[in-house]
């Protein structure tokens, strides 16, 4: 199984433009090479460790893009993950990056403009964009020789506890999954359907650790809503992700003022330029590398969210430790993280930042910090 | 004359705190040997190449304070200019410095938690603030062995022309500056007493190129700024700063909606707390070093703004090469430049980002670009 997708991987990897002999600006302060980059992606497919149920859907696989860029002997790595909801797909992605052209851009470190490129591409494509901006970030990180967290200023010690995501299923599941969780000191509980208060109290029958949760906007009703919101809070959960339909702004700010917990916008705020429109619905918002474009705009997203006094949640899909990794450096920014999406599959390719007793934590590498493993 | 103030500066180098031999934890990736920061401040004086007159005062030089972070060989450069109706003074920055611990932090990388620190130490003091700012982020890309420019993902040929300012002055001084102002294409003119379109009309017997105004809250009255700015627009001027005096927020909202320039906040916006609040009433912002603390603050600004849908302009105090260079590694995402500064004095201390037909031109070195120079 493991050996066919592998051969699949190889059979199947795209080369975006061919290597040509553009003359470099890139003479300062290291002198390279003249040098173009060279863009390749690989689509693969995650198994997932258990079914996963949210409040729209189950499955066992998610779709991914692994991409590379190559610059003088240096290959930065990037991920695009596509959960099938969200409406990218192998097929969606591999024609966005086909349309790439990095070989135009003399030098890597112009982020801001070779970005800027990639996002003039096409509208949306939100995962197909991270991938080449989480790449470019390893590239340009190797270059600076340094890991992300220390180009960004930041201390890794700093950063903080990863919750662990316990899926919407019957009892006997939920309890094996929160034994399995020993070592998180925050669980993460999936809600939004009709079973809340079960999936609540089966929780609750095994442990006291702090809660937070996502209805997935699987509440439909304002009220509801509402009594759910204090039903949790009297049950440990710290803060809930979007209780309602994005679309439902007011819903949203209604329940921000009568209601205990913060509310953390994720479905209603994919990009910077959402945080204004929504930021007076809710308390805080759930960044992910998949909805923001990558680690530029992330890091954007971060300092306005900051700015207009909202809380930060970093969350992920399930990825491999490659985009984990890229998103973990921002970590240290934020009030929570929610990146346990490489610990749900059973065929990550890359070693980077893992757990140790439910704290995120990163690899002194440059970059994003990872290394192809060898399974 | 200069001889007597480089021995003022020599002898009153101050040193804060004592090399002692803490444990360095940066052992990733270059493995640097244990060393700590050493942080060392020198007040000086500008002297100004003419009398610069704006709408509250006039003088011939301004205090500065050069100051300087030693780590493992490497020096980094900072400085703090305090023109004095803002507040600070050679006294003042030196008394804040004097608190200043860099040796309690093992990694210069921390930015985010250094800088942080040093806000913490007193409310206020944002150019003393910005010294050590700036001379770490000239460490740290020493560090890196790269421009700012380069760290922030910038163009550094998408640097704006910057203005050349022309202070408030007689009729002959205003034409001579002027003809003196040749190589530059865009002139900002200061305004805000009763000799506002006499200003103008010198101006404009001379020379059609486009001007930029700041009248430094010179204006008293609504209507009369109102008038002004239609007169102004008529005469080809494409922005103003700061008509009226910063608390007056209602007026500046009503100009912004009834003028047809854009108004920019100066004096009324000073750091990244401040944008939310005044973005209602203004077109855009005009960030300097010595207003927003620094470097890292100043990026972050310009992220807000941009976010919120303001315009931003990058300006100066009179100042160094130092300071001018430090800003300037920014002035690529902005929409106007006045960083005219070092231009304006007689006893520059450094070599860093120049003025080539009017454009601001960075130099190809790590850090803020700057060396020492033999004056």
């Amino acid at each position: 199984m493991k050996q066919n997708r592998r051969d699949f991987i190889r059979n199947t990897v795209i080369t975006a433009g061919a290597l040509s002999a553009l003359p470099s600006s890139l003479s300062f302060p290291k002198t390279l090479n003249e040098s173009v980059m060279k863009f390749r992606f690989y689509p693969y497919t995650l198994d997932l460790r258990h079914v996963f149920t949210v409040a729209t859907n189950s499955r066992t696989t998610t779709p991914v893009v692994l991409t590379e860029i190559e610059y003088n002997g240096i290959t930065g790595y990037g991920e695009a993950s596509m959960p099938p909801y969200l409406g990218e797909s192998h097929q969606t992605v591999t024609e966005f990056l086909s349309k790439v052209n990095l070989e135009q851009f003399k030098n890597p470190f112009e982020m801001e403009t070779i970005l800027a490129y990639v996002d003039s591409l096409a509208l949306k494509n939100t995962a197909a964009k991270a991938s080449v901006d989480i790449a470019l970030h390893d590239l340009v990180g190797k270059l600076l020789n340094q890991p992300w967290y220390n180009i960004w200023g930041l201390d890794k010690n700093k950063a903080p506890y990863t919750s662990f995501t316990i899926g919407i299923d019957k009892p006997d599941v939920v309890r094996q999954k929160v034994k399995e969780a020993e070592e998180y000191k925050v669980l993460k509980v999936k809600l939004g359907r009709d079973t809340d208060k079960e999936m609540i109290e089966t929780i609750r029958s095994i442990t006291d650790k702090p809660l937070t949760a996502d209805a997935n906007q699987g509440w439909k009703d304002k009220q509801q809503a509402h009594d759910m919101l204090h039903y949790l809070h009297e049950n440990g959960v710290v803060m809930l992700e979007q209780p309602m339909a994005k679309e439902d702004m007011e819903a949203h700010a209604w329940l921000k003022e009568n209601t205990p917990l913060p509310i953390i916008a994720d479905e209603a705020c994919q990009r910077l330029s959402d945080i204004p429109k929504i930021a007076h619905a809710y308390s805080g918002i759930n960044i992910k590398l998949m909805k923001s474009t990558g680690m530029r705009e992330a890091y954007k997203m971060i300092v306005l969210a900051r700015a207009m006094g909202l809380k930060v949640m970093l969350g992920c899909m399930t990825e491999t430790s490659c985009a984990i990794s890229a998103a973990s450096h921002l970590s240290p920014l934020v009030d929570w993280a929610d990146l346990d999406g490489a610990l749900l599959i059973s065929n990550d390719v890359f070693d980077g930042t893992t757990v140790v007793d439910g704290k995120v934590t990163l690899q002194d590498r440059p970059g994003i910090g990872v290394v192809k493993s060898k399974k």
